[in-house]
Order: structure tokens, then C-alpha cells, then sequence
């Protein structure tokens, strides 16, 4: 295999104040599907052109913000593998047994460097998107609301930056993409970290508040996507934070705003690939406005404050 | 490293009628940069967005055609592995010595079951994408003519479908994400492979002519992109074979085109990602028409017989 | 008023083979809005984005093609004025009164030198887009099958298209905008005429077949739209005749289709503007195929024959 | 004519404080044509999709602001009726001979009620679009810059809006296509007008700096143009007010800029086509947000307070 290793953020465990208040908003405005509801009361759902059964668990709870981010991995050969290397890397894991989540198999589950919580798992029940695998369409026909094509990646906050930065690269397989710099010219402000040849699968920033959610990010199939989006996003009311625009970093065009229970979640489209023979680019701390805005060229206080 | 193994289609060797005239088309019409000429006259270019030396090597010669198809792989050490790999398999290697082509390291050649003439290299002068590392615009202003981000794919014709394709899935670790089967239920009359999560990085289609090439594809950022390029296309009095259109497969939409030689490009855009932990999508000879030309569900008679 | 005289194309009354899967076809494939059916079975629809309560008259027939077209005109002085201009041209003209067809009002009819029957008429009930006069939303949120934003023109062939021009400019006010000519350098053999600042409202082609129809266009909002409409032909094996694609003429981007008793109907964005201080760009009779279609520059056999 | 009398915003003199400067924005960064340079130093362009000699002349000043708005009217008989007309109304008209503007004939000027100088002129040399009048290409292939297409409209503030509105409506023919309402019910806190069927033409806001500029109105041809013009204007670090975004207001979508004097312009896209048989949409004091900036559903500081 040429794609080996992790493969992709798989799923999240959300926590939201009023589950059904959050269930409508995930179901009707976000436009993501249902897939089933378990007996603890999570809910569970998929984006339309994902195929296993579930990438966001809704939990209530009496504060926002995310239990656990999955990425899938290749194999149960290659869980295994990930495990013994994380260990060996003196990172304590355990297991959740399979079942624990509806249609999902065993879990590997440790803490980052920057006190998030994080999951491998191999095994995730494969439910289709809905067109079939014999002379499928190419457009599901009645999506409803944002309707984005799948998970796409976190933006993740925390001290140890670095930390997670060298776990993630040095044990997951990670590849640098881009770097914001301080000053000093050498600590990283925030990293962009690929395990595919997505522009990112996943987003450090150097930030006090250890094992907190800037946002989950969604894909949108095209910039016209991204205006529907906003324009359904104005009309439901839901509450926007900046765009859309484009990021200097990824090249990415984007929406972000916030669920009900202030969850930031971002709309993004597009993305350069890069290969892990690519050098990153590097943004200086005075270019960091550009780096994330790319239009506008400066930061908004609430874009930078608010996290979950 | 989760992408490993093969990353990517490198370069090719094409064959063409008349140089300058070549030269002049890839240059103006195409918009690729040319970055060097070597002692035997070849001409090298690369898209713009692509960050190594060169991805396209024109040859003159008396009858169009690929010289070869070459792959960067992640590493000298892959590179020695896969050299191994292919021996085990059974498949003669040659090496070609690093400069051969200009800014380009060791060349591991060999012929596939069809025919065709492949080449696995892991280095190639990075020159950037012009935009530099430090702070980055998002945009190359000024672009002429069609101007593709990169070189994304080629579908080659033979015989030997079955053993090109084993040995790319077996040995090169290569992923099948579509097929198209005979009404015998089983004869795949062609295959869409990938080594990344990119909808597919070469295509092989079952044809009595051995090492043909059907089309070199070129990547588009958008769909607005695919209708500058028709129209483009239609001002340089470019031969368009078909399109803007969508595939079935893929879900890529596209142009398909013919260089002043007679070569077949096309000017694709999008695709879905794949990931080897799905299943790949079938389509039967009865639905062939939509699973290329998803719009008119019918291929034209030029597209199924012009190879080169 | 700067805009008076005749306004837009307003509706037409066309004739279907099996009504009930016509009405289907305009309501779940087209994506129209059923506004009513009066006691001759006649079935009435408009566009989302129209504010009027009918631009498409259904009407069960033994052959397909349209009854009549008809004109909006800027208000009853107009209406007026326009009958006694007709007839002072010469042109016989007939009175509908107003109900004959649902919410509408007196209409004038004639027939012009191609052989087809106009209307004219100045107060249709006025039901509004759905989004309300006061604060309104920008989009309708759900909304099936292509869903144009309204009728566009229409193309119609006869003998005498100098006889139609010529009423269509000298009495009703229109400008031409585009002409083709024949080899002859001064025979018109198609001309866009328009009655606003749209690159069209109506076109007429020089062809033995009196009063036929050759399309009657619908407006999408964007190329992205067009994409989506082919992607649902494909989808609900509507039967396309060509496109996606550009029109020289006029700059618009289109697909041509077919409704279910064979009347085709054209899926139609942009054209520029064209005021009357503006020449009309003219086209030979040897660069009709570009003019049509700008991508493959040349025209395809049913394109030029099929007409109801 | 269906269209007749005043067609469209023909050209403005802007006050610019530093010519060259102003000359390199708007040739190389708005991407206009530099059409000529008078006698007094003026300096004139024209969009690239405009047929006549001039749209825009810089004039050095000490101020930023604009000069004078002229719309183009039909031809010289509606001139003079126009002229007549605004008389009768009470209106002091003078008239600049012909050529006092290069390429221009002879302008009938007056003041506006809100304190703008205003001209009609029906005589403007046709110099086409670059495409000639037989077999035109669909696009112009070097385009520099942002390119827009054509001057669109013009939104100006004073303090008697409701006597220029009325002056646009009952003298010169302008349709009401929306207003944003007071508190109290009845009060035009704006209003936007037309007078062919585009979405506006010319808008007025209720301020009581009378003679003020809030921004002159470029049009883009798509959404992806805008996106482009924002990674441009980013690039030559154009000052961005706002955008990208849509209105609620023609649901036009937007960026605002400002040129290096202080201007504000807008790269404007869409908005639907209005005629004169059609209610206007209102909106209330409270949804002024919404009404402006769409997505956001407030409006900036800047936006509110800075005119020229």
C-alpha cells in the first residue's frame, strides 16, 4: 500500500447542552445523516458521501466542547502496530472494546502531549452513501441543508504543542504541511499536519488552555458550495463567525461558525495535496493574519479567543 | 509516514511530431513552464504549481506516443525496495543514471504486462512553485493559457489488463477504486488505480493495442477553470475530443483534448478521495456510456478507437 | 420609464402528448411550481423566481410544439397602443378576454410572417416568489429538480424570418443583438432580438417548417447550476441533446434537452448585457458552428432538424 | 423600444489625489483599459467588456470623491426631451459642449436634490470591446488585473434623498426595486433604483453629508470571479472593506475596496433582473444588517461612516 498507517479523522465525540436542540441542528441545518442512537443516548451521524457508519457522536452534557477525536488506520495489523509504538514512545493507550461505540470495532485510546484525548480504531461497519457500488450516481439527489461530503479535519489547542507536533509526526506518520513561527524564528505558533495528501488532517495551536476545540471542519465540494452554505447559514440563523474567504494556509476557502451550543465548526473546500517529499511553508507571526485570512489579512478577537 | 511507497505520476516522455510547434502549444496553450532544454534536444516543463524541475520531457520523433510513465516514490530507500519487489515479481529493472533527464536522480525502468514502459525515481530538483516558502500568496498572477496546477493521471492502453494491473495493486501497492466489467461478469475491460487518496493515478483499459496511451490528464483547480479552458480551447482552435462534461467514475469533470500531435489530453477536475479501506465502485459494460461520459451516457466512436 | 414597451417573455402554452407525465416531468424534473388547472384540463406552472402566476400552460395534444407565445407588455396603455400599431403594420389581430386563461388578463393575438402565434397581454395576478416582500431571504430553501429561475426565450424557425424580424423591430421595439448570415453576405438565416438589455429574448432561424419551436429557454443562476442540471438529466434519464457548453452567441453557458413528447427546452446562464446603442456582432454562414456551439464548433445533426 | 430613454451609467469623473498612482491602480490592479489622456490632464478608461471610449477619468485633486455621475440616454431626441423634462420639473440644466470629454458629445448636467452633479449625454465614441463585430470570441484572452467587466452602479448619499429619488422615478424613468424603511414606517432610509431591468442602476442613502460618494460599482461575471478579485486584492494589498459576501439587497454578491485615494469601490456580481410591472421588496430598520451584508446580518463601522 502506497496509503498506509492512519488513514483519516474518523470520528468525534461532541458534548452539546440540549441534545435534541443539537440533533436538529446537526440534522436539518448541517444536513448530515442520522445513523443510529445508542443506549447511553449518544447520537450518531455520517456526512452523506462517507461510507462507514458514523463520524460525529452527539453527547449532552453541561459543557461544549469534544471528548475524543478517531482517526481510522489502514488495519487491525496496523492498530496493533500503532499501539506498540506508541507505548514504546511512552505514551500510556488503552483499549475500548469494540461495541462501545455503535458499529465500531476496537479502540486505542491515549492523551496527546496537549491533553486531547485521541482514538485509532481499523473497524468501522461500512453503511455506503447512498448510491449504491454498482453504476452508482454521481449526485445524491435530496441532501437538506449544508449537506458537506465528509469530516475533514480539527484545528486543536493546547501547551505542549510541540508535543503533540512530534507525536504525531514522529510516531503517527505524520508530515508537516505548514508552520506558523513567533518571533523568534523557531517556536511553532501553530502546525498543520497531514497523514494523507490532504492539505491537513489535523491543526495544532500553542495555546494555554490545554485539550480545547477550535473547530471541526467539514467539506464543501466547491466555492459555489460555500456560498449556498452561507447563504443557508444566514437564513437558519446560525450564528457565523468569519467568511467566507479564503485561508492563506491550504489555500482552503471557508466558513466559520458555531452550533447551538457554541462549537465552533468550520465549512472548508479545497486544499492543496501535499506529498511527504513537499517542504512546509513557513508563516512568520507578523504574517499570521494573512496565513488564516488570507482576504482579509488580520485576525478577529473572537476567531482567536473563543474555543471549546 | 502514512503516505508511503509510490507518491505520485513524476513525468513523462512524450513523444511529438514537431518540436517547436510542440514547444509553442505546451507553452501558450497549455501554459506550462518550460524550465530547460538538454544536449539531445529534449524540452522540459513543468505545471505551475508543481514544485519539482520538471513533469513533461518532449522528444521529437516520427510518430506521437509516451516514451515512458514515471512515478516519484518516497525515498532512495523505497526506490531500492521496490527495485527488489519488481525483481521478485519477476519484472526486469533497469537502472537509468541520474542526470539522463536534466534535475532528475536514479531511474528504475521496466515494462509493464501492457507494454508500456514505466519509471520509479525518487529525486528531482525542487524549484518551487514561485510562490516561495516564507508568507506564500495563494495565487501565480500571471498564468497563460490553460495553465493546470499539475500533472494528475494517465490512461493507458494493452492487452495484459490483468497482469499490469496485479502488479500494480501487488507489487506497487496501488488501490482499485473503479472497474468496469464485461458482461461476463468478471473481464475487467478497464480499472481506475490509485496510490494515494486521489480518485485514481493511472487508468488501464483492455485494447489488442499494446502500449498505447489514451490520455495524459491534467489537473484543473474548478469547474469555472473547465469552462475557461473550453474556451480557451475553442479561441487556439484546439481539437476538443469532448466536454466540459462529468465522468460517472470519478465524479471528476473534464475536457478531452488533442495536442498538435495527435496526443490525447485531458483537463480534468475534482474526483472524490479514496482510501483503501473502501470498496471500489463496478460499473457493467451495458452502463460504459455513463461511467465515462456520465451526461450523455454514450462514448463517441473517436474516444474509443484514437490511442496513441 | 426607461424599460417599457414589451417586458419579457411571459408564458407559452405548450402542447404534450400524455399529460400526467408531462405534468411530472415539469414539476419533479424541471423543478416548476404547479399553480393551477382550469376546466379544459389545462395545467398551469411558473418558476420559482417568477412572481407572476403562470409562465407554462400545459396542454394535452395528438402533436407536440406550442400553441402561442406571448409577451408580457409594461401595462394596458401599452397593450393599447401595441394592438393598433399591429394593425396599422397591417397584422390582424384578435382579442382573448381576460380568464381564458386562469389569472390573467385580455389578451392580443396574431400570427406573424413564420408562421407563429403571439401574444400580448399586460396583467397577469401577481403571487409572488415565495420569499415575501418584506425582509426577504435570498434563497428558497427547498427546491426539486433543475429549478430555473424563470422562462428565459425562446427559438423558433419559419420561412419568412425577415417578415417576423421586421414586425419584431419595427412594431413591437426589439433590437437585434446577433445575426448569422448566409454566403450570400446580406440573408439573414437567424437572428437574436431582444426586447430589454438580455442578450435574447427571442431568436428566430430561417426554416422551411412554418411555426415550429425549436427550444424555449429556462435561466439557471450560475455554470455551477448547469453542472448540477446535467448531473440530474443523467440522473432521470432525461434525454439530452448537447451540452454542458457555451453559445458564441450571446456568451451564455447551456444544455439542450428534451421533455418527454420531444419539445426540446434549453437550460440556459448568463449572456451579457446589450443595450440598444450597441451593433449587433454578426456571424458567417461558415462560422455558424462556433456561433451555436463555441466549444466543438460545430453543429450537431438533431440540432439542426428537430424541431415541434 | 421596449428599451428607451435613460440605459445606463456611462461614465464618472473621480477625484483622485495622486495621478500616477491612481493610473497604475486602476490599469494595473482594477485592470481597466487607459483609453486616452486630455489636454487638463485627465486620464480615461474602460472596462475591457465595455463598447464605448471611456467609463471612468481620473482627475487630480486635493479631495477624493467623484466629480459628476453621467448616464448614457438613447439617443439625441431623448436628450433633449430629458433636458425639457428636468426643466418643466423645476431643475437647472446646463450644457457642456461636446468634447470638452474626450470622445464624448455634448452632456446635459444639473444638480440632484442630494447635491450630486448628474449628466445624460447621448454621444460616446464606439471603440468595441476588442473582439470586433464578425465572428467575435467568446473572452479576452490578457486580461490584467481584477477586470471587470463594466461599470454597474453607483451608490451616493445625501440629505434630500426623497427628492432625488423622486426626481430619478418621475423625470427619468428609474423603478424603486427596493428600500430599506425607518422605524417609523414611511421614511426611505435608502433606496435603490433602475432603469432597465438590472437589479439597480443607482442607489441613494439617506446622510446628511450631502454630495457623497459610498462606492462606484464594477461587475464581475461570476462567484469565482469574486473569489479571485479577493485573493487578488489581497496580493496587491488593496485595502478590503468587506466582502466576500452576498446582499440581501439584489442578492448580489460583493467585495468592497477601497483605491489609493480613499474611494471606496465595489467588485459586484449577480443580482436578479427587475421590471417595472414588479412591487419592490422593503426592508425594516432593524433587518438593515441583513438588507446590506447578507451573511453577517450586521453592518461595519466603516462601512456606515466612510464616503468621499
Amino acid at each position: 500500500m502506497a496509503m498506509t498507517g492512519v488513514l483519516r479523522p474518523g470520528h468525534t465525540q461532541l458534548r452539546v447542552l440540549d441534545l435534541e436542540e443539537s440533533v436538529n441542528f446537526y440534522k436539518n441545518v448541517m444536513g448530515l445523516v442520522e445513523t443510529g442512537r445508542d443506549k447511553s443516548g449518544r447520537v450518531y451521524f455520517k456526512c452523506h458521501d462517507e461510507r462507514d457508519h458514523n463520524s460525529l457522536v452527539l453527547r449532552e452534557a453541561d459543557r461544549a466542547g469534544m471528548d475524543h477525536y478517531a482517526f481510522k488506520v489502514l488495519n487491525r495489523e496496523t492498530l496493533q502496530r500503532l499501539d506498540s509504538d506508541l507505548r514504546a514512545y511512552g505514551i500510556h493507550t488503552e483499549r475500548i472494546p469494540a461495541g462501545e461505540m455503535l458499529e465500531t470495532g476496537e479502540r486505542i485510546q491515549f492523551e496527546a502531549p496537549t491533553g486531547h484525548i485521541f482514538e485509532l480504531y481499523a473497524d468501522k461497519t461500512e453503511v455506503g452513501d447512498g448510491l449504491g457500488y454498482l453504476n452508482p450516481d454521481v449526485i445524491i439527489e435530496d441532501r437538506k441543508g449544508i449537506s458537506p461530503l465528509r469530516l475533514d479535519h480539527w484545528q486543536i489547542h493546547g501547551g505542549d504543542l510541540d508535543g503533540s507536533r512530534d507525536l504525531f509526526v514522529n510516531v503517527l506518520g505524520f508530515s508537516v504541511v505548514e508552520r506558523i513561527v513567533a518571533k523568534d524564528g523557531k517556536t511553532d505558533l501553530a502546525v498543520w499536519l497531514s497523514c494523507s495528501i490532504k492539505a491537513h488532517d489535523i491543526a495544532f495551536v500553542r495555546d494555554e488552555r490545554d485539550n480545547t476545540l477550535h473547530h471541526a471542519a467539514y467539506l464543501l465540494e466547491s466555492w459555489d458550495h460555500v456560498l449556498r452554505t452561507a447563504d443557508l447559514m444566514s437564513k437558519k440563523r446560525v450564528s457565523i463567525d468569519i467568511g467566507p474567504l479564503r485561508h492563506g494556509i491550504t489555500r482552503g476557502t471557508t466558513i466559520y461558525a458555531f452550533d447551538p451550543s457554541g462549537n465552533r465548526f468550520e465549512t472548508f473546500c479545497g486544499g492543496y495535496n501535499f506529498y511527504p517529499d513537499m517542504k512546509p511553508y513557513v508563516w512568520t507571526e507578523e504574517e499570521m493574519g494573512a496565513a488564516v485570512f488570507y482576504h482579509t489579512r488580520t485576525l478577529n478577537e473572537r476567531f482567536l479567543t473563543v474555543v471549546t
